[in-house]
């Protein structure tokens, strides 16, 4: 016994002896009743100093575990032994056979369950995540004590379900600034775009059960509407957005109970939908009184071109439309703050469903979020953040021009690109080949709602370095032009 | 114009002049083309130094939103304008009609949005949240630091839908030392004990749709079981829980998905569930094959007695119990974390759920309360805590039973106690009063599954001044006897 004490960095020694100590009751090595080595000699036995000791006994007695007998030393309580259940209470329950429809299918649909594992050195295009080389670390810490000396106290109890007032007024104020008229609407804050389009979609009564979004699209959202039940009808993309006419025809062919668009930075396609089309779309919505959600996905990185209102901005006054926007993409994904935008009732609801689910959103992710977009540094960041991903855009969409037979390539900007290959071609198989190769991206098929797309893949070059993109995309268009005899 | 520019604390101010100069450009104020100020000229108006405006001129530029010519000046963009919408796209939808019935009783069963709001210098024993006063910010913020220098640039990434690795690992142990059987088990980390609540059930197969508890019950969880629509079965609390003969009567007459329990410091009776009941109870569960959700709720609120551990320890190898666990109400509610400790492969589904749902629950909340339990702070601010809140806790106690003309009283410890009168008296009328006299309370009858209870109250003393303990409950004991004419 007390051969197996290991000591780790950092935390207080006496609470590790305390810990250890109580393992042993729990498993059974020390007996109630049983005595305790001297302070002395466990300090000896673990290598640690008898002060350490007396204190671990302290709040091994102060916790009901330790019991002293005046003159004789310490002895291990009667209620410290574990408790060996009696095997009647430890009967085994098949799980799988009790859990719900939306379980089995959550795991299902589970992308990160069922991707191929990156190995050391491999050259992955799969992540449309943030390059952590660019965080400020500095100005996110100073946010942080800024903030805490503020109201520390008042951070770290409870907060609001619909958020935390400075940042909503924040956010509000940066709404507005992107042409939205905000007479009316309201907002909630979220865990990201995720949790506020669940909450949305859980919002939505479902009398046709239907959707109609692009195809493709976020393979979050399909996966989201395919949990709650809904029917997706995806309408084809062309190189300005949505194909206007396929989506008029689908708006009469049968009722749908919402949209849900991507207007800028699509994802997968990198398309950003142009001006006309953004007022043409509204007005078919208008017309079939469709509410839209729409993703303000990656809005913030525009490397170029003309400012582009959201189509919660063409809407004016009306309230059909509910934008959901996040940093995520541009700041910090480990922040779990999103917003939805909407109509007053409507956000009124779903405060008190987001309350129902988690209470309320983290307010130290909130309040340093605010404390970092109010010290101005979100400017800052993004001009560095444009200036580096806009470089790895255009090497990526050199690079492509240059190496990949494709058939259409596309992304106007934002973290990655869209390439389509002939329609014989199964990226599946140039998969296959390039991991072994070494390379890694996105299936495309992931973001088709109709099973369609295996002609095609994203790469998503944000945390990818630049030689790497170079070599990587070489690989994969050597790859497929062997595959495929393309040239 | 511009002479409603106001200078907020704390934000450069060339941001300001540019978010000012946006607001006008979205207005209208400012046309497309028009002409803008020197940078001389506006620093004037604005009252701020003319190279603010040269900076904020080169930053609307730089989005596009105005531009220079040589010699000539400044100019509003054509893109600036605010896109003022075609009447058509501004149609105004029900969203009432259109909303779910999850929608619709969540924000019925919002009791936040129907209680009564407290004035100022209104004692109120309705919070059961910490006292911030007692929060050791020097701590936390040396615990954000820490882990922010070890890996800040992988804490404000993407994280895993499981948790935060080192806390899972801490976690483990710490319920180990509860006395925990963990093998075959695993954790997922959730925002706190609702998250963690509301997965589960979502996760439950609803066969027979109905659900085992005590009665009273944590009013948060019957909502959640509402929404889940599950029937709720309740059973009569006893000084030392659940009355185990009503219990098994209720388990003989129909069949139950699941149970729920709060073994300690019960809300709302504050009960702690004896040692030979948790056994009693579990024997029952296993003969009828039923899963347990543990709420481990304020277990860590101990003040004196023995170590009781909790029903997941009861069941040793077997995998029927989902213990759900939070630190939320001892230590810090602001940082949203909990944690469900489950069957391996359920854990597995419920990952996959809460990935759907939100991605991940804040890496930087779980990091830092990780590097706050690692360094040893919970210990000792456990010991500040309970000091504290046990001589609030004896405070009320006395105070009850020095003026409050009760039929019972009870609570163990925690931070409430749950007070029931004669059966006639009615404790709405009783708030009532009181509420005029300023003093309020929670009604008892919200945590009741079957419309009972409407003679009980909750006293949540945790953040409330000593001698507004003693003045609030002298208030409500003498009303009470003044209405109900008893003595």
């Amino acid at each position: 016994m007390y051969h197996d004490f290991k000591l780790i960095e950092g935390r207080p020694v006496s609470i590790q002896v305390k810990d250890y100590m109580k393992r042993l009751m729990i498993k059974g090595a020390l007996q109630p009743h049983q005595k305790l080595p001297s302070t002395r000699e466990l300090g000896v036995l673990l290598g640690v100093s008898r002060n350490t000791v007396i204190a671990a006994y302290a709040e091994l007695a102060d916790e009901g575990r330790v019991y002293a007998l005046q003159g004789k030393g310490n002895y291990v309580s009667e209620d410290s032994a574990g408790s060996a259940a009696p095997s009647s209470l430890s009967w085994q329950l098949p799980w799988k056979e009790r859990l719900s429809r939306q379980a089995l299918l959550a795991e299902e649909l589970d992308l990160m369950k069922r991707g191929i594992r990156a190995g050391k050195d491999t050259i992955s295009f799969t992540s449309i995540a943030p390059d952590e080389k660019l965080f400020d670390l500095d100005h996110v810490k100073q946010a942080f004590l800024g903030r805490m000396s503020v109201e520390g106290h008042v951070l770290l109890n409870y907060g609001y379900a619909k958020g935390y007032k400075p940042l909503i007024q924040y956010l509000m104020t940066y709404m507005e600034n992107k042409g939205v008229d905000v007479q009316g609407k309201d907002m909630l804050i979220t865990a990201g775009f995720t949790e506020g389009f669940d909450l949305v979609l859980a919002a939505l009564q479902q009398k046709h059960g239907a959707v109609i979004c692009e195809n493709p699209t976020h393979h979050t959202a399909i996966k989201n509407l395919k949990l709650h039940g809904f029917d997706i009808k995806g309408v084809t993309m062309e190189p300005d957005g949505i194909h206007l006419g396929e989506l008029e025809r689908a708006l009469e062919e049968r009722p749908y109970d919402c949209a849900y668009f991507v207007p800028s930075y699509h994802n997968p396609t990198g398309i950003v939908m142009s001006m006309e089309k953004r007022l043409a779309l509204m007005q078919l919505m208008s017309r079939y009184e469709i509410p839209v959600i729409e993703d303000g996905f990656n809005e913030e990185l525009r490397y170029s071109g003309a400012h582009v209102p959201p189509l919660i901005a063409s809407a004016g006054s009306g309230n059909s439309v509910i934008y959901i926007g996040s940093f995520s993409k541009v700041l910090f994904p480990g922040l779990r703050v999103g917003w939805v935008l909407a109509d007053r009732e409507l956000i009124d609801y779903l405060e008190s469903m987001k309350r129902a689910r988690n209470i309320h959103t983290s307010t130290l992710d909130q309040s340093l979020l605010y404390q970092y977009l109010h010290n101005g540094n979100l400017h800052k960041y993004l001009k560095r953040a444009r200036a580096e991903y806009k470089r790895k855009y255009e090497l990526t969409l050199q690079t492509c021009k240059a190496f990949v037979p494709y058939k259409t390539l596309s992304g106007d900007g934002g973290l990655h690109l869209f390439v389509t290959f002939r329609e014989a071609c199964s990226v599946r198989e140039l998969l296959e080949a390039c991991t072994r190769q070494g390379v890694i991206f996105t299936l495309g098929h992931h973001f088709f709602t109709d099973g369609r797309g295996s002609n095609t893949l994203r790469l998503g070059f944000s945390r990818v370095a630049d030689e790497d993109i170079v070599r990587g995309i070489r690989i994969i268009g050597d790859t497929a032009k062997q595959l495929w005899g393309l040239e």
